[in-house]
């Protein structure tokens, strides 16, 4: 039988110097793995930069995109959120070691690391398809920008201003106007990011929804609404001192009075690669501690 | 064309003797557009009784769902629900017409009544398929408690103890444990009831999720759950002072510790007739008041 | 036995052109009610022109603070706020009457004002005081902004940053490290502003406390803390990318990292006269629709 | 200079059988260090029985109150707060030592116990004062039940009702009409309790207020509420199918339509003894894990 990856990418990202040298021995480690299982590496030109991997080609995104079979990202949430959406276009699967704290996506710990991705390239895993939003501003009728997002699309107010003004449209139909901090379209990748702490419910990644959740919104019977993922939302900023626009909160446009932010379920899907036996709600307990907490006691 | 509907039940009950002349002459309003459309009416048995309606038959519940192609009910959401249940079993689809208050399901106002009704009669309306849940408690093997749910299921403590101990389970894996109030499993049809007023999110109807959310939970960072509606839950109770399981909370049992409390998708579906041009958050804009209300003002 | 009012102040700004003729006619009642009762008035500069008072000498605030008894101010919320600002080093007491919707603060409506404030003027009234909180923003040592705030002192992530990173400190103790949107501490007048839309609690006015309320907490189990009014609050900017802080949303600073923004309850209050059987929670019943809304219904 | 502590009461409930041999070990701890600081041990009753002391004669709660000048708990927050509204009427202060997890109330760990007991003894603490509710159940005009709570005061459904409706009425006036699974009016010392878990917000223990948090209020604008302690609090039931009070959730009265529950603060306090150097805040944090847990992770 063919083995299941010919070519991985290799991503990593040094958020400060000091962690700088963790990370080159885990791009070493994750390496030898690789080249133990016959899998040609591809080594991203910023990593290789990054790390100091000179002895390696270096690979654009495209090149990458075109070529590899699969895509291991060592960092956190954060970083593996910026890959996934360079290489949506391209639907190359990905795998998240993660350096530090245990993501939501990275879920393979750098301790034992090498045999559980061992495991992987030999075809032991489980597939997640997760859902990418693809927005677009529009001002008066031209995009002012275009592009995916994993976990969100968000409007924010800015510095000078306190709030902004929006209505939201779902496939048309005008919802409700409002006044708010600002308003958050979550994917259930998402929904466990920013759209959690603004008080948005927990969507099981298979669910095929969205969530729409307001950021501190004035008229206080407004809740968080699930739709289905076929929607098509628009937010059409009707008053704005200060605002941007936010895709991941990675890339931003600064909005004006009339702008249209719009976005819908992608047509692409990003595909994560978990451990055998990942289950969705095993991260959740570990990561929002709901076993280890039970801080509230009553007078029993 | 053949007319759209043959045979339709009629539904009212009076909840107070105050009301009870304001929906005879509204059940009066409806049996002449029934008559006028050449639509056969089958007064539901109670209903014939509450309403002195003396010179026409009664029917039972199960005569209704093998005859009738319709049914209209005069009341409010509560009425409504408890009907909608009744008549799962054989696909009967209603027609809500509030008396008192606009309801998200009772969605015709008395006012412009006849005409309303006519047309629907007459085929102009819009159909809606909402969800319903199948649940059951279990007792060591053997089922206590069968039965539908349109809106919710409900774990909740009793009068003697302040909390109820539970472990959620999905698809047979554990999720957590949990000490609270109780916990509601909600349609999207139930997320805007008693879920809501838990901090539950807003599910639209032609979503494809159901939502678990906590009561008053202990651990701080559980949060509201929303996952596909084929999914099946589980909440097993660890530990049970006085605590009971509702349905729709209309039927009740009281439950002991190692009880199962398991619900699922059912089967069958309600329809729901509404008018033409009906729109979901037209009604829900209305009943949350979103657009009349903005009640905090900043300093701006 | 003399007269409680001998000069009152008068303030108005219009928000647009199209409410200013109604603002000038319901000036020119004011005016004449202050007329009949012997009591001399004060048109604040800008509202003299405003509103085209020409034939009225104009005075600035200082001049007001100095010399009237009684400022009447014509407006919503916003409008008192910045002069209840304004004038918090006079001790002058302020009457409010709301052009457009009810305020909290600007409680006399147009319908009837004239009568409502003849009696006022005449001593019938009820007087409240309300916290005001005096704060600054200190860079290495400096203090970059100085001033009051009636509702709150907020620190909030710009247009560029999703969060701003920051550390507690009441009465010198570090109390936590947080990141959020940005946080909101409210004397009781700001807690039904915008504390309110991020999830805090109303706090009475006669309450002597203030409220702390993060927005949108990374830590999912920090929830609004309530001190006493004697506490010094100090809010540490430990990672900004973009920031501000603003004191009752009118005036902002951009912040930069290590900045800290320091508050506590100032030596002076703020006086408003209500009408003759004036209750808090009437004004908060109507503003949040209390009775009028009951948008939950169970299945009962 | 006297000792500070010439006779100390000893109470400990072992909750299972399985953790009273540890607790047998841990009582003898304290009553040697009790003996080498000279103080006169009065072991309670109810505690000698359950720990075999059979050797120490065993005292009742009037006269530990009558003749002990500290009270030493051993236990849970549950067992902590019980004995201090036993002994409410004595003002007899406590140290709390844990056994099992931290407590709010119970912050000394059985590690390093007899030393901190020791300084404790010697005149090294700090002391706290904390809000204890009078309250009473009230039905035509009757007293039905009359305690104190350290936590709170709980209005709350029963087994066959989903909700209860009430009037909240504040010093006489009528604050709103309310549905809800409950409603609980709780002190800074139970607002980390169950009014945590409903939504409520923190007030710090020197705060002169309480304050009420409705259980799952259908108005969806109802919020908490913090009020000065010097309020009256009646909550009178409107429409009950089931419902109950609770005080401390430690007794409990069953309710009928009419009941009112009133509530004020008492005329004493509780006396808490803290280890030196005792923060308020550093337990909050420890309990509610704010350093520990950063959950939700935004894309940057």
């Amino acid at each position: 039988m063919a083995p299941p990856f010919r070519k991985a990418a290799l991503f990593a990202k040094p958020r400060t110097e000091a962690n700088r040298p963790g990370l080159v021995a885990a791009a070493a480690s994750i390496l030898q793995v690789l080249e133990r299982r016959g899998v040609e590496p591809m080594v991203e030109e910023g990593t290789r930069e990054a790390l100091g991997l000179e002895n390696l080609p270096g690979h654009d995104t495209a090149r990458i995109g075109a070529h590899a079979d699969l895509a291991v990202v060592l960092g956190g949430d954060g970083t593996m959120l910026g890959i996934a959406r360079e290489l949506v276009a391209y639907d190359v699967p990905l795998i998240g070691v993660h350096y530090g704290r245990l993501g939501f996506m990275t879920d393979i710990a750098l301790d034992g690391m090498p045999e559980m991705l061992d495991r992987m390239l030999g075809g032991e895993f489980e597939t997640e398809r997760r859902t990418v939003l693809e927005a677009e501003v529009v001002r008066s009728g031209s995009v002012l920008q275009h592009g995916h997002a994993l976990n969100d699309v968000v409007v924010s107010h800015g510095v000078a201003g306190g709030m902004v003004e929006f209505t939201v449209r779902i496939d048309g139909d005008d919802i409700y106007n409002q006044r708010a901090d600002g308003i958050i379209l979550a994917t259930p990748t998402g929904s466990t990011a920013y759209a959690l702490s603004a008080h948005g419910p927990i969507l099981h990644p298979s669910l095929a929804g969205l969530v729409l959740v307001p950021v501190a919104p004035h008229t206080l019977s407004n809740r968080p609404i699930c739709l289905p993922d076929s929607a098509e939302i628009e937010i059409e900023l009707t008053e704005v001192r200060d605002a941007s626009a936010h895709f991941d909160m990675q890339t931003f446009s600064r909005l004006a009075e009339g702008d249209i932010v719009r976005a819908r379920r992608g047509a692409r899907t990003v595909r994560l690669l978990h451990p055998p036996g990942y289950n969705y709600f095993a991260t959740l307990r570990r990561k929002l501690h709901w076993n280890v907490m039970s801080s509230v006691e009553r007078g029993r």
